[in-house]
């Protein structure tokens, strides 16, 4: 049996969870909604529909599952409750501190709708979160350290292109790699944000802007760059776009703790990704949990659920005997 | 409510448990169960009874679940299918092979009796096979690669030992740096079995036997040395209790995959430990998943399961908000 995905919202994380659904032969794209106008969008899936969102409400019959693929300000916070009682979801909640509220919402419309939404799916959080929780549970006594890039980081591009005199930018957030190793190596240091990972900013500056005047703005930007070593580096429009036009990410999750009945044996586990498309891997992940969310539903579950509720084997394709002959 | 723990076996594995429940507020070690003279068995926890394994079946009210240390070849295949009807029960059997026959025997068993059991915990099979899977629904395009150490195999140890001639040894594998950088970099190379790893012996000979005979013997040992790049260093009985004592292990499992329309854009995931005891983390391991077994049973739940059919919540001490807050 295929399972039918909807997708809402076609940008980056859209285009992302498209070609992951490709890439799993038990799955089909359905339809793409948008808020946008239909006609414009040109997807590049062969033979499939683009729709408005208001259509949604009356293709409850033609979608098993419906990935949400907007942003975390203001998307996901109407959206996800919203489709949340009509249909299976998964979405990428990412605003850690408004996580506990989302969560009651989805699962208020969830459980009424009698359908399964998982929600906050991705690398961090979602994998990254997995990590840390199967790190915390097996060595109870420890630090837990988690590292971001080499990779793009979009608040940070966005908040440099809102300086005055900036017409493009784009920002890599780089861990420091005596700080990895130290981590690694079992030492267990306190590190400041400083310590842990630098900035560069590639800045395309408008015609005669006061270039010292953005790095200086760039440098001195509360929370997003004044606590780093920043570095930043004029170009052209040209290099840019032709450097720079990959969304890469990845980054570590490291827990080194001890064990024995004196804490003298030491233990590091390391999760590392290194992506070229932040988007598209994100979108492999929502895919992944969408067949999760299916499934489950089939089975007669309800609610909202994270990835912390989610047996692994829900995700696969494959039945039990087959994961613990092929996998175990 | 603290979850009483049973230990059934006292060697290095039921050691390992032992100081993981330890570092477990929520657990506490009921009893440890031996086929050995129980008086002659002096365990580290105070105040904790040392019972023969007989004793066990009169003992259902006490303990929520038993955590068997046995080994996989004769113990497990017996031990885990007996108790399993009886108590909540983690093993970790790890004979690949017969995983699917230990399976059967042991769900037949956890069925009938009401219990949840939970077989081939660990690190492999266990957190390395989690790993694979999560890793292979993210990724389906994709290699996957494990590496194992540098680390000691006690089974290429107790080979070597079984030489005449042979005193006392201990035997590293180890993963060759090349090709762990070459799977990183995302080259996917084709590598055999001699490309992944060689192995490294630390042998003490009885007096006047022939040296060159037993360094022939391991290098040409079908199996387990002979398709390997191996070293053989003879030292003293005194330079093994000195240099070699220790048991630790690790490795790294890895899958490189493609996504996008095209498969145009690269990943890495990696999973990568670094133990300085394998026992113990093991042990630390079969602790978390017992946690489990005896959560998910008290929600009415029964049968055999693996890491796979394991929500990860279930392994935490926190309920789902806590997790939420502050993990995900």
């Amino acid at each position: 049996m295929t399972i039918r995905v909807g997708i809402l919202g076609y940008g980056n994380l859209g285009k992302g969870v498209e070609s992951a659904i490709g890439q799993n032969p038990d799955m089909k794209l359905a339809a793409v909604f948008t808020r946008r106008v239909p006609e414009k969008l040109q997807i590049r899936t062969k033979g499939v529909s683009v729709l408005p969102a208001d259509e949604l409400q009356r293709l409850q019959e033609e979608i098993d599952v419906l990935i949400i693929c907007g942003g975390s300000a203001t998307d996901l916070p109407e959206q996800t409750p919203k489709f949340a009682s009509l249909f299976n979801v998964v979405d990428s909640f990412d605003t850690h501190a408004k996580i506990p509220e989302h969560f009651a919402a989805v699962d208020a419309a969830a459980q009424k709708g009698g359908k399964v939404s998982i929600i906050s799916c991705g690398w961090d959080p979602g994998m990254f979160s997995l990590n840390r929780l199967y790190a915390n549970v097996i060595l109870p006594q420890g630090h837990d350290y988690t590292f971001w890039g080499r990779g793009v980081s979009q608040g940070h591009s966005d908040a440099i292109r809102r300086i005055p005199g900036v017409k493009d930018a784009r920002q890599y957030t780089i861990p420091v790699p005596e700080a990895v190793e130290a981590v690694r190596s079992g030492l267990n240091p306190e590190l400041s944000t400083r310590q842990k990972h630098t900035r560069e900013c590639f800045v395309v500056a408008c015609e005669g802007a006061d270039l010292a005047a953005i790095e200086r703005e760039i440098k001195t930007m509360p929370n997003y760059f004044a606590d780093y070593d920043t570095t930043v580096h004029f170009i052209s429009e040209e290099e840019l776009a032709r450097d720079h036009k990959g969304l890469p990410h990845g980054g570590s999750v490291i827990r080194t703790g001890e064990t024995g009945m004196d804490g003298e044996h030491k233990h590091v586990i390391e999760y590392r990704l290194a992506l070229d498309s932040n988007p598209e891997f994100t979108g492999a992940v929502l895919a992944a949990y969408a067949r999760a969310a299916f499934r489950m539903n089939q089975e007669g579950i309800k609610g909202c659920k994270t990835v912390f509720d989610i047996a692994p084997a829900y995700l696969s394709a494959k039945n039990g005997a087959e994961l613990r002959k092929q996998l175990l």
